[in-house]
């Protein structure tokens, strides 16, 4: 059960949150974790909080960059706290769980550092935003309380369907869409739409576009096509 | 906004446990919470990880006694991980958040020690048991994890209907959307990428693809700035 879903923790500080988000998710079903360059880890701050989901810690995944520990993932929802100053696609905890079970290929859930959530370069990555609804006044969520409210409303979501049946065609891996932004900001490059010295906020822009589109493969490779020939066509 | 509400913790050994149910709550717009029996509190580790949510722990009320706890609510929901003995009416916690905001009257919303919940006896004071549906392998649930699940319903029920959706502006007019996939075609068509003897289903594809995305007058002006910037500095 949910075993295409990753919970991705980016930098997390406090190991025990690491324990207490894998205990959090234990609770709902969930299996997978992923550690983007924690602090600590392993710890046994971390095995304490986990209060006996220590099966979840032992398979967890380490990684050194943010962008591998995405790159086998065909849709990212980043959680995000705060408005920010880019405007992104934002779903509700439930939005987010009824989007994330109508695939079934590998999906990954990111939660960002204690004190400051998960970078706006980071959350370039993701298809979507999700935002639990704090009051305005008071938006401090321990790590490990939105990863059980995320994981609350998936569980909520599953119960609900009681099956899965006619899932979309999936969309591409993260890095099929990597290459495509290269391959993208080197063409506007090429034709003088995009100065390097001076790239604004030009391909933040299209990631917004394009990752809420949740392109397939045969999208993918046609857009490089376009791109591959219009460098073959410059003057 | 939910003066009304008290969220009762009983006989809690951790007091880490009481500063993150704290938390948990101001997150979600709460502030009543009354002990009853804490082992230790105040205590410096709930100061700590209540995280900010210190006018919760400085307000809250403390009580020798289950019933005089609950003595001034008009309805009493009981948190419960696992199936009783005694039949009682059982809630989701989205069911009890619709309840819980009907009444205008004091209401509590209990929950029990940290490894055995709450007794019997004490569920008999309720009116209803709220249960989250933890997997059937892994009931074990943090007494602030449950918290901050059952505050979040609250929270969700309170601004139903509230709106999270997307901050992009509204998508661009079907006429915005023709012209740009008449300066696409003939930039394909420039780039030699589109041959117009033989469109086969290019252009449908694209449309598909751009279709479902729901552009954003700014994006339109980017994507038509390539393409003009492409049609440049053709060969």
């Amino acid at each position: 059960m949910f075993d295409n879903i990753n919970i991705v923790l980016v930098g997390i500080t406090h190991p025990g949150n690491i324990g207490a988000a894998a205990r959090a998710m234990k609770t709902m079903g969930l299996s997978k974790m992923r550690l983007v360059q924690p602090k600590q880890f392993p710890n046994a701050d971390a095995t304490a909080r986990a209060c006996g989901a220590d099966d979840i810690l032992f398979n967890v995944q380490v990684f050194d960059s943010y962008e591998e520990s995405l790159q086998d993932c065909h849709l990212v929802f980043g959680a995000s706290a705060r408005q920010r100053m880019i405007a992104w696609p934002v779903l509700t905890p439930k939005a987010c769980a009824e989007q994330a079970l109508q695939l079934q290929a590998p999906i990954a859930i990111v939660f960002g550092r204690e004190n400051s959530g998960l970078t706006n370069k980071e959350l370039e990555h993701c298809n979507y935003l999700v935002q639990i609804p704090t009051d305005n006044t008071f938006s401090s969520l321990n790590v490990a309380a939105a990863v059980q409210v995320i994981t609350y409303e998936l569980r909520m979501e599953e119960l609900k369907q009681g099956n899965f049946d006619s899932p979309l065609p999936p969309p591409v891996s993260a890095e099929s869409m990597e290459q495509l932004y290269q391959h993208l900001e080197q063409t506007l490059i090429d034709i003088k739409f995009l100065n390097p010295n001076h790239p604004r906020l030009l391909m933040r822009r299209l990631r917004r576009l394009f990752n809420r589109t949740q392109l397939v493969d045969s999208e993918i490779n046609i857009l490089r096509g376009i791109l591959t020939a219009t460098q073959e066509n410059i003057k």
